[in-house]
């Protein structure tokens, strides 16, 4: 199981996130390609710090809403979505093939992200604009309880996906995260090493309720806001290289 | 000898140009790429537009003025403008390639190109930022005088050039337009063909004073602002295609 | 009864409408605020034009998404939707009064206006952000079977309405218009003409069905797009001046 | 003699400066406008901000260039300059009064101050734009040798000029500030202090070769980048407000 982390989020003279910080500690990073935030500057830049840490890349698309940073749910058509992420995913793409190295999978941002886990014309469009690119791309997605209908889709384009689930996250009976404005949503860095190392070993998330969810994770999501939670996150990928990962 | 004409530059709900009227009379498009003009809506329809009428496809990179579409000169740091490049050749060669074509050149757009033209520094960061894609693009400029200290620059970078000439305009002696101020500076339909015919023939271009000039052209520029232009390409394309280019 | 028109949607190097041929025969020009279309330039040239023919100045503004044109339908907080209104309606109302003008009221662009029709939220906002302006400035909005529910509303916040019905759109028997999907739901001219006819003078629109809509309407949105429809704009404000208005 | 800070320029998700902590211990805030940084969200922020420590608000409108932050020279014609202010000066005066509050002067930013300085041709366009402003807007310029031209320059627009010296640069005897890749070009909180208090008491700034340089200054620049900067800025104003300025 791998840790992946939102990158290169920076815009012009204006900075976010800990990338320096947080890249040696991760296996995966979701650079963004800018349309809701980074630019060729920092796309590069990003790119070439995770070569240095033999991080895999992976595009992080989304919708064209630098003021609202892409958290904003739009509108758009089959068509505009799928020439948003082509345009996107081949940016980065051919920049990172420019230094060498190798795009390997597309993780969508912020309200794309949702509207995609939440309405499957979107998911759909998603999918096959994805499945489109030669060499193959895999898709990540949220692990959630409708995994195996979610594998049956991808199949339909001949796309491969990636579940990731969430490293700091309450989970509910249903498979769906705790909502932030419950109580405990957002897990202590106890409780996310406890949650990792459960999944990691046994492939079990364990509910607010007690309930045991098993669906497969390929990877963990993490934040590196601040020094807090990339010491965090430098314990979980020692966590993860001492556990055996059984699926 | 060729004709290239500049596509794609419509944008958002915002039309430009006659790209579906132009398109058949042309063996060159050069392709908006979403930082001056175009977006990936667009992007993709003039790729399948050229693509069905077997017109190459280049990049026609821009700054990032949209307001301003990309004719105002911007002063960027060499890293910038490699990095804004990168992106924008990118983003068209992937969307090329996603419909089964081949991005073949790179054409600098307004501004960029009048400052690549003028300022050698800026020229050699062009040159050495299309020099690094692989397979190759050549990069098209300005046919003039210094084509030879030109190749020379190109050589150092293992970049291929190819020249093109303003099928419109009118030449100084010294091998430089002349300035749209003056009296004469722009062909009519009928000079137009004239200077193409003895460009095609004989390899020369006659000045307004009536020295020749005989700078190697690859390509001639043709703007498809109407219908009464529209029609002069159509002329143009047929008169290339009766002619013994001597090159 | 007045004719309104969106105006001053051009952007940068592109051009939209008709505005110099449209301009004489309107009544109000909606003029965009840069966030969906428009730009400083366009704006201070769409002013000039408008005082040059005595049309009264409305701020149309929309959503921040020049590259949808304010079509697509965005999420946003009521904070930021109301600093978005405030920032486009304060920009145009200064350019107004530094050519000596008065920006006399707001009428909500696209999904914006969509939005605000559908969710009362979103009109609750609406209204709130343009009561806050001093002098007041008049909110336009679709008159509608909900009008005295609508004018309710307004009230609270100190708000004047202005109801606007659309020129060449058929009406169903509930107030709402024919969706352009269906046949008819588009006027040809001489049915605009008839439809203007009976509500200057009658204060009536008869629908699809023939039953009679009786809602107040101050103003007729019109459509220039084209010399067919700027004859028939020309045509509707004679007619409208030749109509004595009963209201 | 006043402390001015530039504010508000964060940018949606973006935060950058401290503005909280500066504010209370500066006279006046130069307040982005949403060209190179700032939106209607922070802007309207920063000006509740500035109320609550009744410092005076400045519009601070740079060139469009969001992705530049406003440091990038472009190349505008001056009815492009000229409207590009109005429009950003509108649009901060308006919601400085919809908050009750008043636009109390205009100064540019990054490259846009610069080009200004050192091309009299710009600097004209930008003081009748601003002196188009009713009621008056004082526009504030950076002090130097050249402060009697400029003052002439200005009143043939009949417009009133502010002088800003800065805080924590060192001056040449030419008027000019020591360029930042000399040694000491930029000074320490002691030499600041010490800068401001002579500037204070006496009228004169000491050059880096000793020379006392007499120009007219009516406000400081001050950068609140970092907590150190932070208390020097409180240190200034306590020093000025216990200075006797003798202009």
């Amino acid at each position: 199981m791998k840790l992946n982390c939102d990158m290169g989020e920076s815009y012009g003279q204006w900075q976010m996130g800990n990338d320096e910080k947080v890249m040696p500690h991760v296996h995966q990073a979701n650079i963004a390609c800018g349309f809701h935030a980074s630019d060729p500057e920092h796309m590069a830049n990003t790119i070439r710090l995770a070569k240095t840490h033999h991080v895999s890349i992976g595009a992080h698309p989304g919708y064209p809403d630098l003021l609202g940073f892409g958290r904003r749910s739009m509108k758009l058509s089959a068509a505009e979505l799928t020439h948003y992420l082509h345009y996107q995913i081949s940016a980065l793409q051919g920049m990172c093939q420019l230094q060498g190295g190798t795009l390997e999978y597309v993780k969508p941002h912020g309200a794309l992200y949702l509207d995609m886990m939440q309405d499957e014309a979107i998911l759909t469009t998603v999918m096959q604009a994805v499945a489109a690119f030669t060499p193959a791309l895999p898709l990540m997605i949220q692990a959630s309880s409708q995994h195996e209908h979610h594998q049956a889709l991808a199949q339909t384009s001949g796309l491969t996906l990636l579940f990731e689930a969430f490293a700091d996250r309450r989970y509910q009976d249903n498979g769906q995260l705790t909502p932030r404005s419950q109580a405990g949503a957002v897990l202590s860095a106890e409780q996310m090493l406890c949650q990792a190392q459960l999944l990691a070993s046994e492939g079990i998330i364990t509910t607010e309720s007690g309930h045991a969810l098993t669906f497969p994770v390929d990877s963990l999501c993490v934040h590196g806001d601040n020094p807090a939670t990339v010491a965090v996150i430098a314990k979980l990928k020692l966590l993860l290289s001492n556990t055996h990962w059984p699926r």
